[in-house]
């Protein structure tokens, strides 16, 4: 069954290049679009109040809050830092009737070569967040980021591990998971580990993998140009359980020279792909 | 403990752009490597007897023969076509004395959204060259890829896969696991898949990966350049029985481009990280 139109959001980093937050408010409900999800630094351009407010009036749901966590380092002031940093952003998350908050693991420090240490490290620090996610009401959602950016980007790499997690946590109020298809297509585990996240799936992000992929971070694909049976997946997530948006999430170096008006309306024509 | 020089060994695809299969043979040898595995359009530059005689007058042990498998397209005919080159590839293979024949999945073909089905007919056809793999006394060596490959040269992802597959094949006479710390290095699970590999162990392929990988194919590190944790990955392989050599295997065009002389010796020198 096609996406009905109610439940398509796209995450403002799809049009990061060329749209302000308040052009993304503005372009996005023009097109029909029916959410969007927020980055942190577009919205402190303006404020978590006023981009509450633009929301609002433009009748967009809110799909999520990007991006948290980041949380690997080994020093301590630096790490310390970031989990202050996590609690503002699960306040602006709130201001901005997000959701959740989506956590990436964070890469390794310079010089470390120990992977296990580092996911010990986030875990931790994700446990340190939950009261203040509780009281806020926002979801921390751990998204796995695709392997190969293990090491710059996110420890947190698979569904198996973010489920994992979240047994271990055991805070399901407050602990959810992001499944992007673009980051966990691959994963021979997928289905078993989506169903296991059942009443755990916090957002379900799309972008499609292109088979010439040249970059590790900014050439994900627009939907229905890669390999990736988006429906399908989206069917899954369903089956176990998801009711929420599907948030269109395109880092893209090719996407972002584009005009955003063309990258909206083909995002909104694509949908039916999904 | 160091790893001992009579285990070191190196895929020639690691001087693959200047030195020809003989001139490897000669300067491996010379540059006190033990073994070599070699790549079958290298061979079949001067033929597998030939190649077999270089091989044994140099000294040099032959840790594996590259690269079979691509098996994953749904077209009969290119289907067929991969199952004969593999049979060829088992016969040069115990030709040259290589223990193993290294087997990745292939990728999709165009157009083919269905991950899953592909993986079912690689492990299918696997199943197709146990007999003639058996007979000649070479194990088909499963060797996983990273994820970020699996559209274009492997459906076969995860070390967790290759064991479910070799459980699925039971054949444990014929078919084994070669763990490529490159391709493993991110997940979560794999010390318990190396453990659950134990007896099937055969081949340990050593590159590290550079924490600004710029390819998605060809910019594997040297060992020590990258962020694995080579020497502790020996010792989990080393933990679950495994006493094969390690094999420096470097895709890289920064290294192709060297003078092999030169990338050979830093090999040589580097080993001592493993």
């Amino acid at each position: 069954m096609a996406l009905q139109p109610e439940r398509l959001s796209i995450n403002q980093v799809t049009t990061r290049d060329r749209w302000s937050l308040a052009e993304a408010i503005e372009g996005y409900a023009r097109h029909g679009v029916a959410g969007i999800t927020v980055w942190f630094d577009k919205l402190r351009e303006i404020g978590a109040d006023d981009a509450a407010r633009r929301i609002r009036d433009a009748g967009l749901a809110v799909s999520g809050y990007c991006v948290g966590g980041l949380l690997a380092t080994a020093d301590p002031a630096a790490s310390r830092a970031r989990v202050d940093e996590n609690r503002a952003m699960i306040d602006e998350a709130a201001t901005i009737g997000a959701p959740c908050l989506v956590l990436i693991g964070g890469g390794l420090d310079e010089g470390d070569r120990d992977v296990a240490g580092a996911r010990a490290r986030v875990l931790e620090r994700v446990a340190e967040l939950i009261p203040h996610a509780r009281g806020a009401g926002v979801t921390l959602a751990l998204e796995p980021l695709h392997p190969m950016v293990c090491a710059t980007r996110s420890v947190l790499s698979t569904l198996r591990q973010a489920n994992d997690w979240c047994d271990a946590l055991d805070a399901p109020d407050a602990v959810g998971i992001a499944v992007d298809t673009y980051n966990v297509w691959w994963d021979p585990d997928l289905e078993a580990q989506i169903e296991r996240a059942r009443g755990r799936i916090a957002a379900f992000h799309v972008a499609d993998w292109l088979a010439d992929t040249r970059s590790l971070r900014t050439d994900r694909g627009m939907p229905g140009d890669g390999v990736i049976d988006l429906a399908r997946l989206r069917a899954v997530v369903e089956r176990a359980g998801y009711t929420g948006m599907a948030e269109v999430e395109i880092l893209s170096e090719r996407w972002w020279a584009e005009d955003p008006e063309h990258v909206v309306a083909l995002v909104v024509e694509r949908a039916s792909l999904i």
